[in-house]
């Protein structure tokens, strides 16, 4: 079998899982299994929680004989743990099968030993290949689980000079409905929406994630609040379709890893400026979003307020992802340059095995 | 002759035009000479003061008994006003031109007119054609001549949330080479380089056009101070390749017209923040290019400070006319919806005439 053969496989397995569900605790996984040849014999996918594994999805479309000898190409390290669906490692050598190909290793220490469990049972095991792309659709995951909590996302909306809202406190609408049908997409893909008590109380937000009439969307993030004040009993998130967190705390570390326990990997921080100033200057913000309005307003609401930063050699360095045009807006997306350099290294580390 | 030949011949003199510098008190302007049948027999453009208007640069290249006839396509009116060079209505009329197009009129007072005088020696005179498109390239010169005042270009360069320099006072370098190269080639662009005395005071620039060596650019704008307090003898202003002009105003709208009447038509103001404000809050800026660095700073240092506006209703509307990437930056271009607005107007004129 080429060695061109197989990387088109991990390119399958890549598209088949990009099939599966973003958030949750799962990660997004495909697999391909390919005959001694190197013709696909079977392809699968993982589809979330409760339901089985890339892996065993795949092999269940085979019959015993044509699983025997084959290779799978699966784009995450096979598990080692019992979950819900017992470890694939093991399902793999009970299939027979004779060579795994993966792309990333797990880094949750309760699911990795994957590839030595297949070693051990003499399957020809390689790890890294197409690490970088793979790595990039599972940032989120692999970074909430590398660091034991949500993977945070920072979005603020402002004018060009930096202001969340005018002098008075009006922000609504700061910017156009393109950018804000977008805000509610990213709601959407996330596994819980944060912000802090004084939003709560100046706003009185609902948090749902919309459509353009105001209509829920099919996913909905979990309503957070973090800060010490109590979130009013008439307030509107008592009416969000996912129950409300109120943490009565404004350790944002201690909450973060709370909402790990609970399941939630990406966390979508919608501020206040506060709030948002606290998550930057503890180094908690994995990636921006930033919707720059065409509008200048001065004065002193500004979207961020102070960082702790004295000098210009301690400034938090961005790397931008990407820069787009949301209607009349501006959406800059970026990431942390020290949380996207770790990143890196673990890719290094994946393709060296 | 088609109109799609003496659109094809506007194109062509638009090129033209472009050859022509793009700064100082005349515009860029192109002119094909088309013979009868439509073939291009003569171009010609302007190459600054003190040289012919490209309508006479142009005629030079035919003889008399060629330009008898012919149509002239040029992309402003020609001028009325006895200049360095004549007047270019007169050339046409004398030349025998028969048919004249042009894209945009002279808002100029002491030169429009041209129109009316070839029509009164019976030449067919038709205005409009590719005014966009003239327009667009003209468009910091017709601003200026229109106002009576320069095109003002508001430079700054901040965080990603809004700030000019860390809490300490550092600016040096917010972003980096790449874009710090495109702020030097704008200085070369620009007649005037606009500073407040503050600036003078804590950075004693050069405020010279430089390349990465350090080296003079071919062109240097008039370095220009706004501020009561004086620039210190000592200052390195005073070695600027262009004498200073040091105001000892705060007047903006006096200072503007005072530069207007020295041959000024397009200023880069460059800050610092009070300055810049004091700009925007009196509607006095045309166009904004905000280098904007992948940092975030948090503090005070602000690149704009109040505006004077208390609602979102009264935000500063801008339209923005490009985002692209510069190095790791980002540069957002963009205008001042009004005056963006009224130059539509000046356009949608010249089209019905
Ligand atoms: N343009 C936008 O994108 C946008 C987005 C959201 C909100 N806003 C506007 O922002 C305004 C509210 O601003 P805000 O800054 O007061 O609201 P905020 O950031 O939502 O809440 C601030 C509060 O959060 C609590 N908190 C929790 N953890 C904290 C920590 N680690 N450090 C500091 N405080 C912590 C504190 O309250 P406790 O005393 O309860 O602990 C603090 O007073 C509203 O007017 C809203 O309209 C704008
Ligand atoms: N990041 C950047 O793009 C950038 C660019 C430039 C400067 N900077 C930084 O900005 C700092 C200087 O800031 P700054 O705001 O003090 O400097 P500034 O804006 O250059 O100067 C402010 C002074 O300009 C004068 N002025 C003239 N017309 C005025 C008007 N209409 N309204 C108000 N004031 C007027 C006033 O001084 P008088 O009393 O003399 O009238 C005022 O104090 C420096 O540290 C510099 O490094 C940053």
């Amino acid at each position: 079998m080429t060695s061109q053969a197989i990387e088109d496989a991990m390119r399958r397995a890549l598209e088949l899982a990009e099939r599966g569900p973003a958030n949750g605790v799962n990660p997004q996984v495909g697999c391909v299994i390919l005959s001694p040849d190197g013709d696909i014999i079977a392809e699968g996918w993982h589809r979330g929680i409760g339901t089985p594994h890339a892996e065993v999805d795949a092999l269940s479309k085979l019959s015993p004989d044509s699983s025997r000898g084959a290779t799978a190409v699966v784009t995450l390290e096979p598990c080692n743990h019992l979950g819900h669906t017992g470890p694939c490692s093991e399902a793999l050598i009970a299939a027979g099968i004779a060579k795994v190909f993966y792309a990333v290793s797990d880094p949750n220490p309760a699911a990795s030993g994957g590839a030595e469990r297949l070693r051990q049972a003499s399957v020809e095991v390689t790890g890294g290949m197409l690490a970088d792309a793979v790595s990039e659709l599972l940032h989120p995951w692999l970074t909430a689980t590398r660091l034991g909590r949500p993977y945070v996302t920072l979005k603020w909306a402002s004018s060009l000079d930096g202001r969340a809202a005018a002098s008075d406190g009006t922000s609504q609408w700061i910017t156009g409905e393109t950018a804000r049908a977008h805000v509610h997409q990213q709601r959407a893909a996330a596994d819980a929406i944060i912000v802090g008590t004084g939003t709560v109380l100046a706003d009185d937000p609902s948090l749902t994630a919309r459509d353009a009439d105001g209509g829920l969307l099919a996913e909905q993030p979990v309503p957070v609040v973090i800060g010490k004040r109590a979130v009013p009993a008439g307030a509107r998130l008592h009416g969000h379709p996912k129950p409300l967190i109120a943490t009565a705390s404004r350790d944002l570390e201690t909450v973060l890893r709370g909402l790990y326990t609970r399941g939630i990997r990406h966390a979508f921080v919608e501020g206040g400026p506060t709030l948002a100033s606290a998550f930057v200057a503890a180094g908690l913000v994995d990636e921006y979003l930033m919707y720059l309005a065409p509008t200048l307003l001065g004065g002193p609401r500004l979207a961020l307020g102070d960082l702790g930063i004295g000098t210009l050699a301690q400034a938090r360095r961005l790397s931008i992802v990407g820069v787009e045009r949301l209607g009349e807006d501006i959406l800059v997306r970026a990431r942390d340059v020290d949380a996207f350099a770790s990143d890196r290294v673990d890719q290094q580390e994946g393709k060296e095995r």
